[in-house]
């Protein structure tokens, strides 16, 4: 039917690195069959959503649609692509389809949620299949810095896609399966319609290098330490983590994991038979007795979060354990934009404690995850495309891997969050714009980000809180004076008064004057008090804060 | 007299970047004669201290002892060096010395306090020296990111110090002194006691560039734009101003400065006589009417400032100028740690525009104004002082700096802000520890930093802010229910109910349970108050809120 048409609807990850989340449809107009692709979070700040959890997208769309919706793939384990599938299973109610260890690590989720393992279902690798409405969908082999990353392969009656979800081309990736090119040719051999594609390291101009590079560095660095070596990297980078593990076994040092998410990857990678050959492990308690240079700590916490291992170390003990004078501490991970501070943080801390910290600026210790600008290339080059979709990248990385691929002679659209491409002919063209947003996870309630709340916290975080108390007898007249609490203002300003004496003053002989109209209005008080306090705060200490007016009558 | 001595004291700088303050002591002791060198602010953020302004040292150890002050000295017009000067000095009350860019930039900060001109001294460079009590002070010139940065030649009775400032090793900086190493070596002639040098980028391993090799590049990359030039830098790096108009000249293009510190910095340098071949500039309202390609624009805001040219440029239109497809954004700048997320937004919305950004991390069109790791063996090399004090630099840089003077065979010290040395014996000796700490201010408040006020704030942003209003009448019973407003908080909780709702239901239970003795009770009605709204929207929403409670007696 000439009718029918594929679209494909980024909700998440396209214009910001995170939080992904990518609708496809194969049927007639706004009556497509709808899969998603992925389903992750993003990770809140202090500038712009201080005291929240997570961030998730908008899936307000989805929802509403999800009598449509067939199924929920997860390409891998990272937090920006399953992060939040439990957080709307509920409401979005289709089979969520994984390979087994992103399965392992997605129940885990579910189970928190209370939601049965049934909701996530196991497939194998290409060429297993799941069908799904209109779509066929496997998950097709692929490197990455966690075990199991998969590209998609989405066969729709209009052709094949090709979702890569993140990748690098690692043909020895120390765990996992390696990238196969003839796998991949083979696959593209009937011809890709369109490649979805990793947008973040268009920017690196060299090809990118192997996760085995790492290994013979990272052993050199521990045989040589002569204290306790304590390393991080992220805890689902399970092939740098045995890595590391394995440098320190053959330096004769045992083994500890500490923090959470480091026990738990491990656990799951060993479950689902990804990791068959880690080197043994002692607890934390046992290696109490163990002599520190025989000791390797393997730890979470590589971002400097406040709470993770690596800066619980920093500050004092973790688990019974100390870092001292003389002892190494290894950064096997690239700090995230944003990061640096807490990072920062944490290596002044193990400076004071005489430890010697190294990172990965001499390039030695660390190799990204994503393909960089010649393995996009190199991409292009196996599968050849009738068309590239850059996703997942902020919107300078889309950008350059549009022109990137226009340079090539290909077909390329930048489609960010809510713009829908038709990629039925020949080339992309846009179909429609639909809302999409960020829900924020407060606590544990969801909340919108346009709501007002956080906007509220961020006024008071800038502009300190003022509340005036007012309180009206039966007749309309002030009861005694209006007071006043601060709440992060100076306590004095410039007339070297109290500003709490100063402000009660001011809205005192306001009372004073005002008539029987404005006693009566609610509103009006409320206005005039809250620009009186405004007012005679920034006369006292120079700043407008936020005020709250509580106006009480006793009728 | 055997028991004077030569005392150093960090107040500033020592342990961190930014803020620099130190004080250098001769005499009896604890009667020592003091002089101050540097005098910088650091910048606030929304992290560590929302709302606040500036953040400077706090200066109360040498208030304290302003009777035995007899100098200040600003090595250079850095706000990390002069940006407190005129915040302190009517406190401090002692003359100021710079040289003419850095006593211009000065003066301009003492004008905005109302002090008069003659409160900065405008001194020459070495050999010209100042006579302050017992020290002789010069300012020997040496190379930096801004124009006329000195180091200071200390002669005390008891030898000769050098501290050095910020500073590179820049034989060819295209604006002001090259560094000149005979010059060097023979101020070092007599004997250098101690060396107190920067070390801030101690880790670099590679020897720094000069200033001139960035020229070429710029030149090149300027000569094949063909829409309309923008570039950022620091507007004090006055060479790299240079650079960059001069490559728009030959490219052909009108030269527009935008942004304040852009334009006072040029006619600083200008009127001081520091920049004499400045290519002429042409005014934003002139600049409608030239065709874009044939104008460049110089503009403020490098590190991402929310209200700086560049972000206002990146957002819309600055001074009726505005950027469009097919142009082109420099940074010809580094991105300071905590930055980054600044500068990326800006590089995105540039990139929604079609504008293409260029930035550094080709390492082309941008070199670093500190000395690296090889040069700071140079700097030991030729001066070969008796002992190095590392100073400017986090715990991190100031360890690794001791470490790489002491494998040189030399004495060194790690002190950091509020550690007094005693430089007089044949290696530094720690003398004391002196409380330090930094002060903010904010609007026009100076405030502690341990004051709680930023806690506060901070803990409103985080948590959300409930204020309990409670009224008792002359008999001590409540006066109806209490009630609630709350600020940053969810409106609806878990049990679907208003938040404020709950709680007020809660509070009136408590209330009409509540015996005589805790209705006469202040303190008891607030605390349990505070712990039922806390509790209460902990349960409703997952988080404990901060809570005022306000408690209103008609007696």
């Amino acid at each position: 039917m000439s009718s029918e048409r594929i679209i494909y609807l980024p909700l998440g990850g396209a214009g910001e690195i995170g939080m992904n989340a990518y609708v496809y449809g194969y049927g007639p107009e706004d009556n497509e069959r709808l899969i998603l692709v992925d389903l992750g979070v993003t990770f809140p700040d202090m500038d712009g959503t201080p005291g929240v959890d997570l961030i998730f997208p908008d899936m307000t769309w989805l929802i509403e649609r999800r009598d449509r919706l067939d199924a929920i793939f997860i390409t891998h384990a990272h937090e920006d692509h399953v992060g939040a599938v439990h957080q709307f299973w509920e409401r979005l109610g289709a089979p969520v389809y994984a390979r087994a260890f992103t399965a392992n690590i997605a129940r885990r989720k579910m189970d928190e949620k209370g939601l049965p393992e049934t909701t996530v279902k196991t497939v194998s690798a290409w060429p297993e299949t799941v069908e799904a409405g209109p779509f066929s969908v496997g998950f097709l082999p692929i490197s990455h810095s966690i075990p199991e990353s998969s590209a998609l392969v989405i066969d729709t009656p209009a052709g094949r896609l090709v979702h890569t979800g993140d990748f690098k081309l690692d043909e020895t990736p120390v765990v996992g399966e390696a990238f196969d090119p003839a796998l991949w040719a083979e696959v593209a051999t009937p011809g890709i319609k369109a490649l979805v594609c990793d947008s973040t390291n268009v920017f690196s101009q060299h090809a990118g290098r192997s996760e085995v590079t790492v290994g013979p560095e990272i052993e050199t660095l521990v045989a040589g330490a002569s204290g306790l070596v304590c390393a991080t990297t992220f805890a689902s980078n399970v092939a740098r983590v045995k890595t590391l593990a394995e440098a320190g076994q053959r330096a004769g040092r045992s083994i500890v994991l500490l923090g959470r998410a480091m026990r738990r990857m491990i656990e799951a990678a060993i479950e689902t038979g990804v990791l068959t050959d880690f080197p043994k492990v002692v607890s934390p308690e046992d290696a109490g007795s163990i002599p520190r240079e025989n000791l390797m700590l393997l730890v979470t916490g590589s971002q400097g979060e406040r709470r993770a291992a690596s800066a619980q170390l920093a500050r004092g003990k973790y688990n019974g354990l100390e870092l001292k004078e003389g002892d190494l501490f290894l950064f096997s991970s690239k700090t995230i934009p944003g990061n640096e501070k807490g990072v920062i943080r944490i290596m002044n801390q193990l400076s004071e404690k005489g430890v010697d910290v190294v990172d990965d600026s001499s390039g030695l210790y660390h190799v990204s995850g994503h393909a960089n600008r010649p393995d996009l290339e190199r991409m292009q080059d196996i599968v050849q495309p009738q068309m590239v979709i850059p996703m997942h990248g902020e919107h300078r990385h889309l950008r350059e891997h549009v022109k990137l691929t226009q340079r090539k002679g290909r077909a390329a659209a930048l489609a960010i969050n809510g713009t829908m491409l038709d990629l039925t002919g020949d080339r992309p063209e846009v179909a429609g714009f639909v809302e999409t947003g960020r829900v924020y996870l407060d606590g544990a309630i969801q909340i919108g980000a346009l709501d007002g709340i956080i906007r509220d916290r961020i006024r008071m975080a800038l502009n300190g809180h003022v509340i005036v108390t007012v309180i009206l007898d039966e007749d309309d007249e002030p009861l005694g004076n209006p007071w006043c609490e601060v709440m992060g203002l100076p306590e004095i300003g410039r007339s070297q008064a109290p500003l709490v004496d100063v402000l009660e003053e001011d809205l005192a002989q306001y009372l004073g004057r005002a008539g029987d109209r404005t006693l009566t209005d609610d509103d009006k008080l409320d206005e005039d008090m809250r620009r009186i306090a405004r007012n005679s705060t920034m006369n006292e200490i120079g700043k407008k804060p936020e005020v709250t007016v509580i106006v009480s009558r006793l009728s």
